[in-house]
């Protein structure tokens, strides 16, 4: 075990210099905007919170919690999502305010060990929860708002992936009923979207035809409306049909928000996860591999907390996001300097003050020397540019006004 | 050591609510736009640092300190401060930026067992770093960015004091030469503004009367300009003489800017971080007890980093300005119900998509039942209240829309 290097920092956390802080506040601030609009309220939960509740009812493995013990020996974790923090307000501070309730937030959080895979420890993740309403209406509402939220965001393009949980619980039952590990094998093949995985292990499970054709089937259950009719013909559990039914009633309620077109029915889609138990979408933006949004229906979480209740939501992946639109121009403010001499401080101060009340302008100020040259003032190579803009000691100014 | 209750979170943290949360928004956009134009560019820095360079550095005793092991055994740190991480910063990523360099954030930072003192355990601050320029303009330039970001937080009356560590320690040499456990009582006592305890300790050192009465007539040099010249008077200790020289100079550069009504020089004080090397200075506000925001100039914390540079900013103390603008009303979003009926969903989400277009208003959407009852929608108890408003189901809207 080496001492860190004075300049370097942990594995998986990040320094963001100005140009992309000012796309990463660009991003919060025109989607906490736009969920404000839908009704969603922010609001701000600690960064630590309990290990045997808070942690536990998060969906983060175990082993990729941060944590720590705070004075009375307790174990803390660093937050690793806001939907388990979200659920413990919802079940106490607000326990008296009726349902439905929408909040928003814009908040880091923490997982250990993915700096292996190259993910980040550290990252930001924005978005919503609607609690107390179970209907296919609201499942539509925090889709609609999902895609609302990604153009806000400034992403263009991206297709929202809809599956369900109980589909496959359901389909995965009444072919493989007890035969839990079998399942968990198919359903760790599709988490990973690794088709060809699956494939094999259908194969080596030793079923009739019927079911394995059944099983394969699914790999073809993605696409549009049609796909609900498709899928209704594969099962007849009757929980894999009820899913089936509540998703083409989300697909309605899609179609009146005039969003579908952004939307693909994928029931092959497990979401990450565990505490989902309804509807699950992931959003893929073009030309990146991994999704920028996700989230489902999660109606037993909220009881963990006392206040038994349905809810859904979703996050974007703020970082991902950072990454798309990484590459376009962002409007940079007006930067001007302003160079004095002792004599005229309070003059050029005034200057700069006026110049401050106008709108995305930078103005710093600089002594310089005097005619007597007997001041502190460091000397000044000031050079014009050929785009009219200004070098002075190698930092980049719009405009340079000298006063004295 | 028991169980936490579910709802419970760990001691010394915060949830705050939607109506805190906008007005915490409302002092960092205000303040942080208001660093902008004055050319300080906001940075981002992770929330684990190293415990061997960022926590070392940090002014933090260390028993405040929460720690914790990433996977190879390194000791972490949550941070205490920005200023550490900033120097690292500055002396890594921005090593090749020409100075001075001017950096503001607005974070989060963890100080553990404050709880204790009912103080908590992770706060806000929103400040401002200027690394590279050694002058006393610089000084003055952030004492007047405090007092600018104090009124664009919206605090209204406020007083900053301004004080210098060169004096005291340049007059503590002079009088208590190889007294080290005795300069150590009298700056804990001024520390902790305790005069009581401060004269009481000089009775106690047996001094000659001389020096006793130079000691306790620091006492007296609080005020405005005249405190320098009396300052003069009391020590011959030249690094206390330069003290007083240069809070002259910074004096006379905030006359410049106009807001010397605002400060005081109070040769008392001492700044609350140990890395301080110069002048230092405390904002306060009327009615509360504790500080509101602190800075000082640091030119020994960047050479630890490898980047040799002076160094002076400050921090506003963002919970307690949340505290002092509490009670005052915040422009509350418009709040719009539209209620529908399953065969009307198109023409409400129409309607809300246009009312969502128009600033400051939230709109929320509720399926009703249609005249067959037949459908999942709730029943709506919906009651116009005196002044205007609507009550549904126990939440206040200013409008309520029935599309159906």
């Amino acid at each position: 075990m080496s001492k860190p290097k004075v300049f370097e920092k942990p594995t998986g956390v990040k320094d963001y210099l100005p140009a992309a802080v000012a796309k990463l506040r660009a991003i919060e601030t025109n989607v906490l905007q736009c969920m404000e609009r839908w009704g969603y309220q922010e609001i701000i939960t600690p960064t630590l919170e309990f290990y045997d509740t808070v942690g536990v009812a998060s969906s983060t493995e175990d082993r990729k919690l941060f944590k720590l013990l705070d004075r009375n020996g307790t174990t803390l974790v660093m937050r690793s999502d806001i939907t388990a923090p979200i659920a413990r307000v919802v079940s106490s501070l607000l326990k008296e305010q009726a349902f439905p309730i929408r909040l928003s937030y814009h908040a880091n959080v923490f997982r250990a060990f993915e700096a292996e895979a190259g993910r980040d420890a550290e990252f930001f993740q924005t978005g919503v929860e609607l609690v107390g309403d179970a209907s296919s209406e609201s499942d539509a509402e925090v889709i609609a708002l999902a895609i609302a939220s990604l153009q806000a965001a400034g992403v263009q393009e991206f297709k929202i992936a809809l599956g369900h949980v109980g589909f496959l619980t359901g389909l995965f039952n009444e072919t493989l009923k007890d035969r839990q590990d079998a399942q968990q094998s198919l359903k760790e093949c599709l988490l990973n979207r690794d088709y060809v995985g699956y494939r094999e292990t259908i194969k080596s499970l030793q079923l009739t035809a019927v079911v394995q054709q059944e099983l394969e089937g699914i790999l073809r259950l993605r696409g549009g409306q049609e796909i609900c009719t498709q899928a209704r013909q594969v099962t007849k559990d009757p929980i894999a049909q009820q899913s089936i039914a509540h998703l083409c009633e989300v697909w309605d309620v899609l179609k009146a928000y005039g969003v579908s077109e952004h939307v693909l029915i994928d029931l092959t889609m497990i979401g990450d996860f565990s505490y989902y138990t309804g509807m699950t979408f992931e959003g893929y933006a073009a030309d990146l591999g991994f999704p920028v949004c996700s989230g489902g229906r999660y109606d037993n979480l909220l009881t963990q907390f006392g206040r038994t209740a349905p809810a859904t939501g979703f996050a974007l992946k703020t970082n991902r996001i950072l990454e798309v639109v990484s590459k376009r121009p962002i409007e940079e403010p007006h930067r001007v300097l302003i160079t004095y001499t002792a004599s005229k401080r309070e003059e050029a101060f005034r200057r700069a003050k006026e110049l401050r009340g106008q709108e995305r302008i930078m103005v710093e100020t600089r002594l310089v020397a005097d005619v007597s040259g007997g001041n502190q003032a460091v000397k000044l190579v000031t050079a014009r540019l050929e785009d009219g803009t200004y070098s002075v000691n190698g930092i980049a100014y719009q405009n340079v006004i000298e006063i004295g």
